[in-house]
């Protein structure tokens, strides 16, 4: 059920971090550890923010490991903040507009998990959507539904409360239908400075979710591990699961919590409150 | 804007039609004569019906001038009654869940034309769908909304009333968001006996439409034509434009009008009123 | 590396054995017990004879577990002998013409393992395809040549006698270019009466193939087994990997062998002795 | 039968040259004016030399009017030199490895046009394509093997030489097989610095090529285009047909002869001779 990442901090070529890193996110396409699938191969996704030009987006309904495009593009594609999306569907098409990330302006949104059957809820979700917002939708995913709901619940002002607000109508939405355990997520999202990472749901048994240490405290720790003598101060690295188990490299973000990356590398972790 | 057609008669083997015929479907697809688009390029679809197993769907985003499948299954796929499309995107996505027909049940559904301003006024239109049919959206076109508005207004038990009811629907709503020359449309419908085909624009001037002349006739007015006179009486053939111009072959289908090619080949025309 | 099935017995839609079957070849598209590679996600390809029109091909690029077309041709495609492949590429392109079966008249060809090094080798196997077989190659695959020097040899003549004229040729090739442990090879081909299944590598590990048990024997050895008292004499399945471990349901066939299943069920056994 | 461009001259976006100009290279993916064939739906590529990184490729078989990666990938990508090709399949199939450019290396190769009868000549071309390139062969069109041959010939070092050699032993292959008009060709052809561009065909009746004047001349001749004001002095723009009939805005390059277009704009004409 999907694996992501995000990068914030020095200008990186995206094959960084998608192909030239032990268990990257393309690796993770084809064999997964924590992930309830092992495979990944319904899709790929990368929205990255480019200068001077803004946000820019690839998507492919091939396997991240298997699409030229996305080998050869890699290399080429240099940003600041970047996240990147391989998808194993829960029932909709395999058809690019059901890739993540979606992308409403300078916005990117990546999701790991469903809604519990997003059948019978869907129509109603949809409903909620603000009417000026709804011609947008292009797929079929719950996860693209939530991104509509989050913006029209104010994700551009204000984005851990539309966030927690659109979660909060879903629950809700499920329990009017008498659905359990509706919501599965572990959510990235980014305007191009910040990137917010969710974890949450209605079981309190949520996908994983880690952040990278910091760059200056890993330097020290592993004085002999090049890959990590070039972090600079300020990068950060978020993703469904760890590209390596080096001892103090990864925090776990915890169940039912939002983490902030801050421009500049700074983290801050709230609860999240569904509302 | 799509090309489409519709065989109810003896058995054929598919190809007959798709490509073994001068201007067939398929050469309509690289260049069509009468179209406001000559090239139809944005997907391919087919629905047949087979025996003993009942309908069945193939549909493609490759051009059907260059599917490698679709020109190796359609010699093998033989049906007394089957629809095939062409499309060209108005705008909307290159996706096989935007390909036509578009199916439910026993029921395909192929549209040439379109709703104006479509991205205005779908959120009502979508609204208006019955939420039990609402799931079975997986695509994101005017053509699609269609259909499911003509199941939700009765298509299974009163084919022409429904379709009179949609087409009613939608120019309203597009005549309370100000929306002028609402439809486009020619539209073929089937449940696998009979085919019902709509020509209807709200300014008055539809697509193309027509059908094949009686077959005893055609044998009669061509009696050198080898291909005539393999026609069986009760064959039919409904298209967007003729695949040739042979005198007295085609019957062009009167603009707003409704025409039902019956079991055996009998042809009704009647006025089509939105309603 | 792949997996594959071929089927010989009744009519049966192909579904049956792609999709109903626990553990069947779709199945092992996602999660491959037996192979080296869990995932064959590099495409498909369904070779079969129908009646009355012969040899039919279909192969998509598309993983098997998510290509809306082979789910909904499975249940209208039946034949008494068939052929299907999942795909997991060694290097080269994932593109149609990569899929396996290859086909050649009535005869169609599925591979399971590698040329090593193929890349040596090419130009001087390539060279050694009848000139004209030549224009006929049209992927980039070690398979695909090993099913035209197959030709070459005489495949529609004396089968086995080709295939060991065929691996030997590699292995020669190989030594010739100092490449060790040359072929990995579980091999199926069929005309449309008989199927053909070597088990062969240069090492002497072979990739796994089965046979299952004769008809009548399965049925007494499990007369609660609603599947398996549908069998009837003479059907006979071959598999990368068995579909279930039902005890005295498939016999291994032996490494360096070759296997004919004969129409009508009958079933021999020889050595493979590359030449 | 195929539409290309080449870009030299100061950074441009290449939507600015794809998308944005009027009958632009996309444009003419759907309705081409001057071609043999309206369509070039058959697969688009573009070759463009990035900094610092220098050569990246992207392909796809979507067509270029239809593909949504394209057009969110042009905006960002700036280059000095790009070419760009869109394709109209002669017979071989529509694969992600048949698109051109072909890549070697620094070179990218394009081409509109074919060779006569490719079937009966391709085994002996292939076989005269040196050894060590000869793995590279990914597709089957006679183009690429154009292009290993030019690069088997000294395409590296004496571009126009081993191009005339290409072309030369193509034409004397085709005589010893009794085939006429061998050879119809456009090429374009780069190594980042320069651009060389061969028009010629056998039959002394080649495909249509223009390069655009001297920017100064056309900034001095449409004083109120504000397109050709942003022209820089050398700026040059390789076609196969213009964008648009303004006076004095295209040079045709004479049947029979190769262009160079210089760093800095400067054109030499000669002709080109196979041998």
């Amino acid at each position: 059920m999907c694996r992501w990442m995000a990068w914030s901090g020095q200008p990186l070529p995206v094959d960084e971090l998608l192909f030239k890193t032990q268990h990257g996110l393309v690796d993770q396409s084809l064999h997964s550890n924590l992930g309830p699938t092992t495979t990944n191969g319904d899709g790929f996704g990368l929205g990255w923010y480019g200068f001077p030009r803004g946000p820019a987006l690839y998507r492919s309904v091939s396997p991240a490991w298997s699409d030229p495009n996305l080998a050869r593009l890699a290399p080429h594609l240099e940003s600041p903040l970047f996240l990147a999306h391989v998808r194993a569907s829960t029932g909709t098409d395999v058809q690019e507009t059901n890739c993540h990330p979606f992308q409403h302006g300078r916005w990117f949104f990546v999701h790991n998990g469903h809604i519990a059957e997003f059948d019978r809820l869907r129509r109603d979700l949809v409903l909620a959507v603000a009417p000026e917002l709804f011609p947008e939708i292009a797929g079929s995913t719950d996860s693209e539904v939530m991104f509509f709901l989050a913006l029209t619940f104010g994700l551009e002002s204000d984005p851990v409360g539309a966030l927690e607000r659109t979660i909060g109508l879903v629950e809700q939405t499920a329990r009017d239908h008498g659905v359990d355990r509706a919501v599965q997520a572990s959510i990235g999202v980014s305007d191009g400075e910040t990137v917010w990472a969710v974890r949450h749901s209605t079981e309190h048994r949520s996908r994983s979710l880690f952040v990278s240490a910091d760059a200056h405290a890993l330097r020290r720790l592993h004085p002999d591990n090049p890959r990590l003598q070039k972090l600079q101060d300020g990068d950060r690295l978020v993703v469904s699961e760890p590209f390596s188990d080096l001892p103090g490299a990864w925090h776990e973000i915890p169940e039912a919590s939002v983490l902030t990356v801050h421009p500049g590398g700074g983290l801050d972790v709230a609860d999240f409150r569904p509302s």
